[in-house]
Parts: structure tokens; sequence; C-alpha cells
């Protein structure tokens, strides 16, 4: 259906309105998936975890994953407090691979900016134990991890032998930039997946969250065309408004989405209209789905319904 | 070292000058494998395969695959010699999936562009025979296809019990736009993948081609807001200046470039520099390695060596 104009779009393969007992269950698209949902398979994101980046253009949403990294979440939501990303900008956009913000003056002793309250050192949290950790697993073969799926509503992999688990470098996975040194990471400089996921980066960088809405708000951003994308003039970087915790907004002002669950027999059911697509554009369902191609559907709340009288 | 400020990257590894014969070869970086290689380790583009897509940001470079659709591209060539794509415009662009192009009014009957002389039907290409097509395998597991590796410079698949094999739709494939019948693209309409590798699509649709120069120009172009990512208002789109062959072009005005060849014992090492990542940076080396993460290097065609006196 992908490549359909959009006028054909109501070619869409009719599902039959009543299945007979004995006849084979009707094939879901991903549609059907999601009108079917219930307001159980849908979530709030908690305010607490949620990042607004504020741009010129609009709204990036990130969620954060304390599960997995919980000292940089901690230091993030104590840099965001005290307004460190406020007029800092975004340096930097390699293309096919990330959009980068923070100081760029983080280089100049006179000008970086103070982290404050924040820690100036953090442990590197690459993995994380695995044991415990409900893991939603799918059943499709990886080459970049023993056992791929998906956790609290991440991408993440997991190895059970090592008894480590990550969250996996897919398109609009949130990181925090480290130099050489492991450790060196403290969630002041971060960076966001705007191409093929490049899960080399797994296990080697700390994740910290992903954007779930807004994504094209940086995927645009010119390329930068220094070393690695960075941009060569300051007047190329985008400015950054402010980025604010969403516990720290008005509740009129904050972004009132809900994210499809992970965790659910409808996600399930998600997947498989995804692996094996069925509608009559595609000729030969893969019959697989990579991690990175999975959907991780975003609705705005519904509006509650009416009291009865 | 992907994520290091530019000022760091002369902390990059320095290999040893010599290597004694009973030492260990030295591990290589993938900028060591392109600066040992050799002119053989790189290929000139065919002219008459050689597409420029020119628009007002600068030129875009595809290279044409007629092994894998020689009806398409014979049908592309045409259709570009009649100057058919000239002051067409780009009318898509879904983040995180394709950026697409051709005649916005192809559903109106009064105003769409004709094609002229190139044909108006022709088969699908999903597939070729795999058998006597040269196959540089990647030993790396797949999940959308039994077998993966690069034919002719572009990422491929095959499937041996099948005789089989067909591009695969990695970061800026170009494919042939159709409707719901397999047969009904006809090289007017052409997309290039812009997001994490739709495989989905791979035995789906007539893949054409790849960028592999100026991706850049296309993959930052602001996201539609109509369904599957058009444009709403005719201003919206971005104006193609023309497409050209580059065998219409002068040779003065051709983009002067070669690509690294994939037939080599120099891609091997190249791909191997890749899968795992020796530079101090990496602490934790993938040993793995996705079809559509392997890059493909490009560079300038190096002047000519001074005449000797």
């Amino acid at each position: 259906m992908m490549m359909l104009r959009p006028a054909l779009l109501a070619l869409a393969l009719a599902l039959p309105a009543a299945v007979a007992a004995d006849e084979p269950q009707p094939v879901l698209t991903m549609q059907d998936v999601l009108d079917q949902s219930t307001p159980a398979d849908w979530r709030a994101l908690d305010p607490e975890n949620t990042l607004y980046l504020e741009l010129d253009s609009g709204r990036v949403v990130i969620e954060l994953a304390p599960t997995f990294a919980p000292r940089h979440v901690a230091n993030i939501r104590t840099l965001v407090r005290a307004g460190y990303f406020d007029g800092l900008s975004i340096n930097r956009s390699q293309d096919n691979f990330v959009v980068q913000w923070g100081d760029a003056d983080s280089g100049d002793q006179e000008k970086v900016r103070s982290l404050g309250d924040a820690d100036g050192k953090l442990p590197a949290e690459f993995v994380r134990a695995a044991e415990g950790l409900a893991f939603t697993r799918l059943p499709d073969v990886d080459g970049w991890a023993p056992e791929v799926g998906f956790v609290q509503g991440f991408p993440a992999a997991r190895d059970p032998k090592a008894n480590a688990a990550w969250l996996a470098h897919c398109y609009g996975a949130v990181g925090a930039g480290r130099d050489v040194a492991a450790d060196s990471s403290k969630g002041n400089e971060l960076y966001v997946v705007t191409g093929q996921s490049p899960r080399q980066l797994d296990r080697n960088i700390t994740t910290v969250g992903r954007v779930v809405q807004g994504m094209e708000r940086l995927s645009v951003l010119p390329r930068g065309t220094g070393p690695l994308g960075f941009y060569e003039k300051p007047e190329q970087r985008t400015a950054i408004r402010a980025i604010r915790l969403a516990s720290q907004v008005p509740e009129a002002e904050r972004t009132a989405i809900e994210v499809f669950r992970t965790d659910t027999a409808a996600f399930g059911k998600l997947v498989e209209s995804r692996r094996n697509r069925r509608d009559e554009w595609y000729v030969q369902p893969a019959g697989h789905i990579d991690l990175c191609n999975v959907p991780l559907p975003v609705r705005a709340v519904p509006a509650p319904a009416p009291a009865k009288p």
C-alpha cells in the first residue's frame, strides 16, 4: 500500500464484516489492529520521563528510559530543571546517521556552560541486567544480538547468557554522546538516530530514550558540511528554545498523546500485520520483520466520553 | 569514533608504520582500507547508467541497475532523453521512508504529461535469475533473505533454491512506484529510500538503482503532511530542473567520481573494518554487519599523474 497515491487508498482490501466460526480468521492490517484496540492497549507517557525539545519549528517529544540509564536520566532531569539546554543549539546533522545537540562551546573553557548541580561524571550505562526485566521477544532472527524485542515500549536486545539487556539504536533512538572514555558522557550532549539503524553503537554508548513524536523536525535538518556532519558556521545551527520535562509544563500545554503498548496481545497482532503484509499491494509478504522496522504507533488522547444524562 | 567532536579526531588509533613478518596483521580501519586501495579497487560510473537529478540545491547522482531492471532502465532512459522529468517535481516526503518524484498531475487526464515514445506498460522486474550473476556474499545472517551481498556495486539478496536475485531496499535505493497491479510501474514515478531500510519492499516493487552522491539533497526535504507524506499544496513541492543521463552532458560538466568496487579483496577488508570496529572508541565490536550498514565509498576522480619528462 505504501507506494499508492492517496486517491487509491480506498482500494485497500475490504474485510468481511462477519466470519463464520469454522472459517479462518480474517487477516488483519495494522489499521485493523489499531481500530480494534482497547484503551488498555495504549499507555500515557510519564511526565517525569517525557522531554519536550522546543524548536522554532515546534515540539519534539522524547520518552526517557530510566530503566536502562537511571544515572543519565537523573542527570538530564537535573540539567533540564536548571534550564541548561535553553538557548543552546543543534550542532550536528550527519546524513543517514544522527542529529546532535548540546553546548557548541563545550571545547572552550571560557564559554562552556556550567553543568550546575548535575553530575560531571557518570558511569557508562551501556547494558543492564536482563534478569527481572519483562521482555516481549520477537521470534525474528537478528544479527546484532541473541534476542531482540521490546521493553516498556522501547526496542531492545538481550543476551541471556551474559544476563545483559540494552536499548537498540533504531531510528529515533536518543543517546548520550561521549568521547573516547566509556564513562565520558554526562547527558548534556544528546543525539538522535536519523537513518538506517546504526546497531553497531549498541552496547557502546548510553542510550537514554527515544523520540515518540516530532522526528520530522529533526530528520530534515540540513546536513552539516564539517567532519562528522558538524555545522561549520554558528548561523547554520538550529536554536533550542528550551527543553522541559512534561511535568514542568502546565497540563493544558502538554502534548496529549498515548503510545501503543508493546506488552499486549494487540501488539503481537500489530507486529504480525507488518511481518506478513496481506493487503493486496504486497505480492510477497516478507515473513520477517526487523526490530527497527516495527512501528510504534502514537495517537492523540481520545476525548473523554460524554457523561450520560 | 563517530560520536567524537571534530577536535578529537586526531586521537584516532595510530597504526605502526611497519609490522614484522611474524606479528599479527594490524587491524585496519575503514580509512586505512581506503588509504591502501589501488586504482583497481575503484570503478567509474557508466554514463549510460548514470542519472543526474538536477535540483535548485544541486545535483543528485543516481546509478541505474539494468542488470536487475532492464526494461525499466530502458524506459527511464527514453523518458529522460525526451525531457519527460524536466519541470516536474518531488511530490512526496514521508519521514523514515521515502522521497518520491514524478508527475503531480498523473491523476488528471487533462494535465497528465505524455510518456511520449516510452512504454506505457512494463513487466514487473522484482527479481531476476541468480544463475550466472557474480554475487559477493556476506557471511552475516539476514532475516529478509537466504543470502545477502553485493552485485555490481549494489546491495542485493539471493535465494539460490528459487534461482532468484534482487536488489535490496537500503538507504538510497531508488525504485519505480507502482499502484496495486504488479506491472503498473513505468519508471516515470521514482522514489528513494530515506530511512530505516524498508526491506519488506524487496521482491514487491521494481528497484532501478541507487543514489551514489547527493542523498542529503533529498533526505532533508520537508515531510509532506498529506497521506503517505504527499505534499498538500503545490508550492510545497520541490521543482526538478531536469533529469539527464551523464552521457547527455558534456564531459566537463559531469560529476567526476568513482565508487568503491564491491568484488575485490579490498572490499572484504572494508566490510570487516566495519563489522568489527577496532578503533579505541568501540568497547564492544559488533561482530556483525547488516547489508544496509555497509558503506559504499565514493571519491572524486584523482587528478591524472603528471607526465614524466
